[in-house]
């Protein structure tokens, strides 16, 4: 530790800590506010219980699941690393990682397990809002999301925080880091394959063969279709942005602690900002407002903002004040920047008031082909943007930051991603908006509100939409900066253990290049990777799907009075969310162990130069495939929602049936398997930092 | 020049002589052939002549429109490269490689204008002869698009041939093969949204909107489809083969001219190879046959391995006799098995006897989208065997080639290119025979041949179809490991100009630093061209068929007793033909300056790093995306064949309504965007190569 900066450790590691502190208090007052909200109407009341029920039960599964893997992976991890046991001087540094490990998987799993909880509260309570107009409907919805977004961001500093006092081993990061991926692997893999098998299934039996309404309670896979909003978006995304954020923040701790040692300056300010970034989305929150007649998306957007405002302002008075390097504080700028860009972009092309979709709508009327190729095109150019930006934003972080020092350029790639990760807590709030309204807009409907208040469900719901393909955009962008802080992650932990074990000068890593064939041939297969993990997870949810519309369809067979809809004749919909539940896991399971297989598979034939090229091919069609497919899945439902506001011929219309299949095609592009490769990139290119000694000692080339 | 390998070198000049007048002798013998071939009824010529006139006049406008573009690029070149003419110490250099350039486009034009003659004789014959079985039908098909085959490869050798004897400067061979690029990329994607538009438009009007058979006469779009198929998949396939052709030549030329000087032993064996491969090629179009009632699609197969088995026998009794190296030996081999393996595992994708096609056309019993959602993800499954093939046969080449010494390595990647390339007369013949039969097919129904011709002729088309998926996917995987080459290629260039220009040798490139952050951000950019051209091409194909779709309406709408039938009454085809030629050239253009611009733009702020970075990230996504789509397109295609001979319902079924939306998607994919991505990527790195001295002294970073 640099002693100079001692006062500076100091206050920081309390700025921190009163940072979390905040997020915590105000995430336990939204809790209480939700609480208090109006919640009167019985028949809402029971089918709200019935979707908390249904999300318990998944979870639970889930967790119980995740537990069984989780368990031998920390056992793996104990046995292996850092370095296989026997090879050890003590088993100190093993224990340390596998217990890191555990207490990622259960930081970001209580976060997720509050975040429902909240969300299947928040639901109820903002149907009953929107009989009174936009306003109140809003502010639940929101503050219902916002305890999301305060727990993640808490729980994660709070995390990283505890493994660098506690411990002060920079690696031991990247054991929490893979915990808190484990458990995203699962959250957002298995939940994306649970909420579209019910989607899907509702919609093909309802909609299509019997044309009873969406949300409509006679229907068996309803409750699990509403279960699926929630463990999808609400904990799904949570997990997968809890996971980046960690990343983001190990991968720069650790190529800072490569700097300047266990907590000197350049640590301290990666705390720093990321408290900073904690705060400035408290202030968003609080701030939030939307006027008795606004427009929800625009308030969402402005909180985003004014947020993205006030880390640019405090981190700036942070670096003035502790005399951190400006062009540093540049770095995370650019990146904070970069993905605002990307969020726009994102915008262009799947907000319903931009052209592309009207253009995508229009195609429908020559039929769903049509649909669906111009889908496709301009799901491929709306990678454009955020590829180059994200390309933009490391160039210009690396170039500004390695007049620094040696070593710095990299470090800067991983301060452009905390940048772009620092107002995470304000996204994920935004982001779990949107199954909230979602649900209470089912719920309206279930519950007989009346149109009125159906209307302003569906203007909320609307607005989520958007926002969450911005925030998806975001999401990516800032995974995609931060598989390459842990490239550069990887890099270092490779180099660490060719000094520690002497392996000679001559192997330490200065790159990976390119026409290296091992490098080349890591890249060919890490490159097909995310399509074939996509595949699986594609080909799991259309195989639980099957499932779950056979069971709909005995349902409506052998229930009698179901199908007229005879008061007190329910159908059975805890058996469509086990259905949905056992074969979301069943799936997931091959997809995940797939990627981690072909990484060691990869590292024990190539060694470590293959794994390098391995991790940025995976990098690299694993962005592309991932922006596509949320972005081509976000045009196709807008393209609907378009149509059915009465454009093209509106409901019922050739252009609307179109529309409709391109909507199912979408649903799990965009909420399956594209948001889901973020986790996978990230899961792999812990795997490899995790595993760098091993590969580095046994290796066929 | 090694003097010892003189006698050496005049041998192998002489077989390349010989081979390349055999392969023009033999094509001048088929054409005699087919010409002689039975040609009597009346209706089936005027029909024939329809399309012969069609093609010709796509044929005319397209070289016309190539022409002002090669004038244009020939005039660049002549100005600014090798060296800017103001800097060079005479216009020798200059003016070589303009010439050379040009010589490139006109060589493939002819090929490809032959081989569309041939190929407009043979279908009319093919189709007379279908009513006396399969067997006479056959070889008519067959020995048509042999004609092309051995055109392409014969012209290849000797241009290489010419290029090295008169000009004996290896670098002006990327000249020639940029012009050979130039015209595939017009050929290509000019052909592919050409055919596709027409495709597209007549099934839409013809099959859906009014309920008439595929070749329905009466509709206008029809002799274009026909067209479409002669210009797409003869003179595209066509050019698109020869570029890679020419490239892999020419990158192991370039390489082996660093490796051993102007015609040393390294070059000489890449000449005797290449000559090996048009003497097998002949071999195997020789001993093509079938039995009377035998199996066409078996047919063509047993001539491929055929090929392959002789060509492996030549290059080793070539290596004993004349010296070469058996690890290099070995390398081409390696490049030739995993091509085998490639196409053997698209066939097991695409064809309608394996289980995959199967299984999404029973998926398509749940409604269309499931029929895209179920081919999207074989299609992302089945890149993976292509890309681990890549990988692993540029991996081997390489480990067992660097072992001869310094840039071996590099060469061997090449030469396995070259191996897999080989037997590409075969693979061209092969793919020929396609649209020829599918072309026979058509008339055969025009004509009203009976509905047992039109079975035999079915028969043949299906044959076709499987065919075409293998070599695409041969194609595919040749030019992913042509470009490889073309790094390295590139690689040479670059370092040619910094000894010469006397840059200092820390400017000598030994590869690409992923980690670089100019590699890094040409990377992501490169990665995200070849989606962004595909989408170009795609909403080509989407705009054009919207005009075509007018103007068919129109047709039938202003020609009295057009859609009754009225004997007299013709629909206007020329008018279709027209609207597909000017729309294809219009769409085309910008796809093709986008990815030479963005080319030029990366290297001018990044320089030859991010070049190198670029390159390997458009090779990367390249592949990705064109197995992609096309193995997508091939099991949607297939799939509908599979229900209409009866299965899962059979023809008019929901499942086959379904298949035909999937089939419709899949066009496009199959036969413009997926294999114009090949031409795409080979275009960029020649772009590369070519600028390589300029972006080394003029660029921002």
């Amino acid at each position: 530790m640099e002693n100079s900066f001692l006062a500076g450790t100091i206050i920081i590691y309390i700025i921190c800590a009163l940072a979390v502190g905040a997020s915590i208090a105000l995430a336990v007052y939204l809790i209480k506010w939700v609480k208090e909200q109006k919640n009167e109407n019985k028949e809402i009341e029971r089918i709200a219980d019935l979707i908390r029920s249904g999300a318990d039960a998944f979870m639970r599964r889930e967790y119980m699941a995740l537990g069984v893997f989780a368990g031998i992976i920390a056992i793996l991890i104990f046995v292996f690393l850092p370095r296989p046991i026997w090879l050890a001087s003590s088993i100190a540094n093993n224990l340390k990682m596998s217990i890191a490990y555990i207490c990622g998987t259960i930081f970001s799993a209580i976060a997720g397990k509050v975040g429902i909880f909240v969300a299947s509260l928040a639901n109820a309570r903002c149907a009953e809002a929107a009989s009174k107009g936009v306003k109140p409907a809003f502010l639940i919805g929101f503050r219902g999301g916002a305890v999301m977004g305060l727990l993640v961001v808490g729980s994660c500093l709070l995390g990283v925080m505890g493994v660098m006092i506690f411990v002060g081993d920079a690696s031991v990061l990247l054991g929490f880091s893979f915990g808190a991926s484990s458990l995203a692997l699962f959250a957002k893999a298995g939940g994306g394959i649970f909420t579209k098998t019910a989607d899907v299934s509702a919609d093909l039996v309802g909609k299509v063969e019997l044309n009873i309404p969406e949300d409509d309670p006679r229907n068996p896979a309803v409750i699990a279709d509403n279960v699926g909003d929630n463990v999808g978006d609400v904990a799904g995304m949570g997990a997968d942005l809890f996971d980046s954020n960690v990343a983001s923040m190990s991968a720069a701790i650790v190529m800072a602690s490569a700097l300047d040692g266990g907590t000197g300056k350049n640590v301290m300010m990666v705390f720093c900002y990321a408290a900073l970034g904690l705060i400035a989305s408290i202030i968003g929150i609080l701030t939030a407002k939307i006027d008795e007649n606004g427009s929800p998306s625009k308030a969402l957007n402005n909180s985003t903002y004014f947020t993205t405002g006030s880390f640019l302002v405090l981190t700036a008075l942070a670096t003035l004040i502790f005399g951190f390097d400006w062009r540093i504080w540049g770095a995370s700028a650019v990146g904070l920047m970069v993905g605002v860009v990307i969020g726009l972009a994102t915008n262009f092309f799947t907000d319903d008031n931009m052209p592309i979709v009207k253009k995508v709508a229009h195609a429908s009327k020559t039929g769903p082909a049509f649909t669906i190729l111009s889908g496709v095109s301009y799901g491929f150019l709306s990678v454009l943007p955020a590829m180059v930006g994200i390309a933009f934003s490391a160039l210009v972080a690396y170039k500004l930051c390695e007049t620094i020092g040696s070593g710095y350029g990299m470090f800067g790639i991983s301060m452009s991603a905390v940048g772009m990760l620092s107002i995470v807590g304000m996204i994920i709030s935004n982001d779990a908006f949107g199954p909230i309204v979602d649900n209470a807009r089912g719920l309206a409907e279930m519950g007989g509100l009346g149109e009125e208040t159906i209307r302003v469900a569906d203007e909320l719901d609307s607005a989520g939409n958007t926002v969450k393909a911005v925030t998806k955009g975001f999401a990516i962008g800032a995974a995609g900066l931060t598989v390459i802080a842990l490239l550069g992650a990887f890099i270092s932990e490779v180099n660490v253990t060719v000094i520690e074990l002497g392996l000679g000068v001559e192997r330490l890593l200065t790159g990976f290049n390119l026409i290296d064939p091992t490098v080349f041939f890591g890249t060919l297969v890490g490159a097909a990777i995310p399509a074939v993990f996509s595949a699986m997870l594609i080909l799991g949810v259309d195989k639980n799907a099957q499932r779950m519309i056979k069971e709909i369809h005995r349902q409506f067979d052998e229930i009698k009075g179901l199908k007229e809809g005879v008061p007190g004749v329910e159908p059975e919909y805890n058996k469509c969310i086990d259905i949905a539940t056992t074969g979301a896991l069943k799936e997931l399971v091959p997809a995940g162990l797939m990627s981690i297989i072909a990484t060691l598979l990869v590292g024990f034939i190539g060694g470590v130069n293959a794994v390098g090229g391995f991790l940025l091919g995976n990098i690299v069609t694993g962005l592309l495939l991932a922006l596509f497919m949320s972005n081509a899945g976000g045009i196709w439902d807008n393209s609907k929602k378009y149509i059915e506001a009465g454009n093209e011929g509106g409901k019922g219309s050739r252009a609307h049936k179109a529309a409709v299949i391109g909507d199912t095609v979408g649903d799990p592009f965009k909420d399956t398997s594209g948001p889901s490769i973020n986790t996978q990139i990230t899961v792999v290119s812990l795997v490899a930092s995790l595993m760098a000694s091993i590969f580095l000692q046994f290796s066929i080339f």
